[in-house]
Parts: C-alpha cells; structure tokens; sequence
C-alpha cells in the first residue's frame, strides 16, 4: 500500500545532482491560502532519506519562513554528520519570485536512523487518547465546509474529528485547547514514518478551540518519529497548554492500530487574538 | 543582577567578523566528561542576539553532533531572514582537533524577537509544578556526589531537587519519568531569556529516575522562550513520558517567581538501558 498514492507521487522529489532535489508541489494539499506545513515536512522527509545514509526521520525540526505556494521548487540538502546510529543533516525549500530569484521557504535541521534497527524496549506511562470509535467522529464531507478558503488537502486525507473538539465548527468552542482525531490517508494508504510528518500538522488549530479564528502560521515545528507505524488508521491528539503573547504550542502525539506511541510533535505558532 | 556574572562572563563572545565569534568554553560548566548542552545552548544564543536584529530567542533547536571540550570554540551564524515580528537564523559551534580542523558540534536554528514587544495576553491552562519550598529540596552540597566524574557545574547552580524526584540518588528510583527542582545562578544573578537556554537542560536527566545510569546525550533539544523571567528562583520541572528503542524525550517547563510559565522545551535523547 506504499509507492503508489497520491501522498507518494506528490512528495516524490527528483534528484537533480548532488543533494539536490526538485519537485511540484502538489495543489492538493493547500489549506486556506497556503500549502500544508505537514506536506511540506513530509517533502523535504524524502530529500533527506535519499540525501542521508539513514532512512527514517528519527527527529526533524523546521523553520517555517514563507508561505509555500502551489509549483516549483528546489530543495537543497546538507550532510553535517554520519554516525553509526544516526546521521544528521540539513535541507532547505526554495521557490522563486516574480523575477525567477529563489526564496526560501523552510529550512530543517534532522536526524535520520533505521527504526527497523532499534530494540523492542517500551517504557511508558503514555495511553492512548479517549477518543470515540472512528465512525462516531465527523470529518469535512459531514457537514458544512468551516473554513473559508481552499480545503484541498480533506479530499485527500481521512480526517475524523472527536466530536468533543469539535465546537468551533458548530459556533461553540469548548475553551480547552484540544483536537483529536482519527488521521489517514484517504486513499487507503498505510502510514508509514514519512506520513507522520504529515500527521503530526494536518489537523485544525486548536487555537479554533480556544475561540481563535483565521491563520496559525506556525513557526517552527519538531517532529519526533518513535516507531515504525503499524497499518490502519492513527489516532492524532493535539493540546496547548499556553497561549501569551500572541503565540502558543501545539504538543501533538500519534499512536498507531496497535496502540504503540509511534510520533512526538511540538510547534511554535502565531495566534492573532480576535 | 545582569552582565557582570559567571554565566555572564562564560557566554561572552567575542565578535571576529561578520556573522563570527569567538568563545573559550569554560571548564566550569563540565558535567561527567562533557561540557553541558544548556550552557552551550547559551553561548550560540548569545552569539545569535548579537548578529540577529532581534534581541530575544523566541524558538531554538540544536543538534548536539560532538562532545564540546573546554577550551577554544568558534561560532559561525547566519542570518537566514528578518521580519517585523521575527527574524531567524542559524548557527554552528566548531572547536579543532588534533590537526587544527574544524569540528562541528552543534548546529541551530533559531528565531529571535523582541519579549518586550508581546502583547500582554495569557489564556492558559498550564499550572506551575507541585515542588515542595526551596529550603525543603536538596541540592548537591547536601549530600554526598551521587554522579561519578566531573560535577563542576554543580558550583555554578542554585540547583534543589524535589525530594520526590530524588530517590535515583539514594538507589532506590521512583520509577517515574519526573525530575524537578528550583534553579537559578549560584552568584545570585537574575534569571533572563539567555539563562533559561541553560534552565531547562541543567537538571539530572529523568531516566535515572525511570532506573537507568549512565550518559544520556542529547540528540536535539528545542527551547521555547515564551515570556521574560521575573527576577528571582525558577522551578523547573522535566517529563519523560515514552522510553522506547533506547531514546527518550523530556519536555521540560520554566515557571518564574511570579508564576509565569517562561520557557517550555522538549530533547530527544539516546538512552543506554541497563
């Protein structure tokens, strides 16, 4: 079920020379006005598994700069350093503006290991989220579209949101800074380490939650990858704890069909108070 | 309270051309056989404020590559792009080997702004930690070296751990993920955005506490400066929910004497089960 999706052939990056790689990026998974942050990641997920000797993202931190925009665009990696375990490296996103100058878009720092590789030790006091069964949650074709702008990106994900969590759709956010949801792709799909980067960014801000509306443009994002995911559907749980100043982060964890913790995630956003 | 201190004088850098600075890494910051990854986190902060236009870190990730050793260091940044609210840039700490090639160390990306400039904002649910008073915690000096090897940092802290968080030091651990304590600067001096970079990697690391000794490096930490600490002692208080395929992750929480959540952080770490 992996190689051949839409989330496959839209994150395929073709090498271009040395550690350089370029792609079209996708319409297809624009929110709002922009390109997802998650897709991106995922994107530049791939230039580093090909770039670096390891395959699977163990850590990627991101720094978002501009807005990405449906089309062309370059990456360009950097091995900093091999190591037995792990090596690290480092990939910037590139577009170009009117008069063909490269922008740049996103810049990360990773580490990349072999999940395969590492013990089957678990110790944890992490449990699953309380969320209901998948088909008492609702996603965007449940109902009215309650985002204005381009939602591209639901017809490609299976999203189905705790009801719980779901007040701000319905004019009625709960004031706690919660999401949750059943996350997939919607073609069917099996999740695999590239796709929890996608994961870990594709649900609604929990700033809607907390009666916050209109763009979270994130500012940096880092993403753990703790396990190779088993098959089926993940359940992603989002919270902030802290909203001052005019930005707040959102803790997210993904937990696989067979309840294992298989991703980490923290992000620094922008929130414009209403 | 600020600007003349052992931290102070030990994170000064000295500016050898555009973008570059120059540091002797102090051996007073040792832990075990290698200089501390806070105090580190520190001395690229402070070489960031200066070449960034922005005075504050906001968000900073690094991804430790080599053991730093006292002495001669160089760090080179870059600034990456400035905006009105934040400007971002990245830096690298190289020290020299045998020959006199540069080594990289660690390599960060950050974006700094202006704490001063944030709206006055706060809707949060996060509760300062439950740590008994100060003068009912206890610190290095009270008891006997429970860490073999170097401990010379211990000097430099106001470090009191939570007798509940301390039983690792006493052979019998609690089995919880938990480590918490009050901190500050042993000379008194006042907490700011650049001494919360060493705030949250400055305690034991919780997996002693989940049972297991021995080094526990640092693969990538991210800090998250959310407001300017009040003066006075801060609790910290460090989290480990998930110890699986040999790494671990704590997230950390700064709260100030005004009980004011100042810095969240989190680090992915190897860790070596016994």
């Amino acid at each position: 079920m992996i190689g051949d999706s839409e989330f496959d052939r839209d994150t395929a990056v073709v090498r271009r020379g040395p550690g350089v790689y370029g792609i079209d990026l996708s319409a297809g998974w624009t929110i709002i006005s922009a390109v997802n942050g998650g897709y991106l990641l995922a994107v530049l997920g791939r230039a580093l598994a090909d770039a670096l000797p390891h395959p699977d993202p163990f850590t990627v931190s991101a720094y978002y700069l501009t807005a990405s925009q449906p089309g062309p665009a370059v990456v360009r990696t950097e091995t900093i350093r091999t190591g037995r375990t792990l090596s690290t490296g480092q990939a910037s996103l590139f577009q170009y503006d009117d008069q063909g100058n490269e922008v740049e878009r996103i810049r990360v720092l990773a580490s990349y290991g072999d999940l395969a590789g590492l013990p089957d030790d678990v110790r944890t006091t992490a449990t699953p989220p309380a969320i209901p069964p998948l088909d008492q949650c609702f996603g965007p074709a449940d109902g009215p579209a309650p985002i204005e702008g381009s939602n591209a990106i639901a017809d490609r994900l299976m999203l189905k949101l705790d009801p719980a969590t779901l007040g701000w759709a319905l004019g009625a956010p709960s004031g706690k800074g919660e999401m949750r949801a059943w996350f997939g792709l919607a073609d069917g799909r099996d999740p695999d380490p590239l796709s929890l980067l996608l994961a870990v960014d594709a649900l609604p801000p929990t700033a809607f939650e907390i009666g916050l509306k209109g763009w979270v443009p994130t500012v940096e994002l880092t993403a753990h990858v703790r396990r190779r995911p088993a098959p089926g559907p993940l359940r992603v749980s989002i919270t902030t704890r802290n909203l001052a100043g005019g930005f707040l982060e959102e803790d997210a964890e993904v937990w696989d069909s067979e309840n294992h913790l298989v991703a980490q995630s923290r992000q620094l956003a922008r929130a414009r108070l209403a």
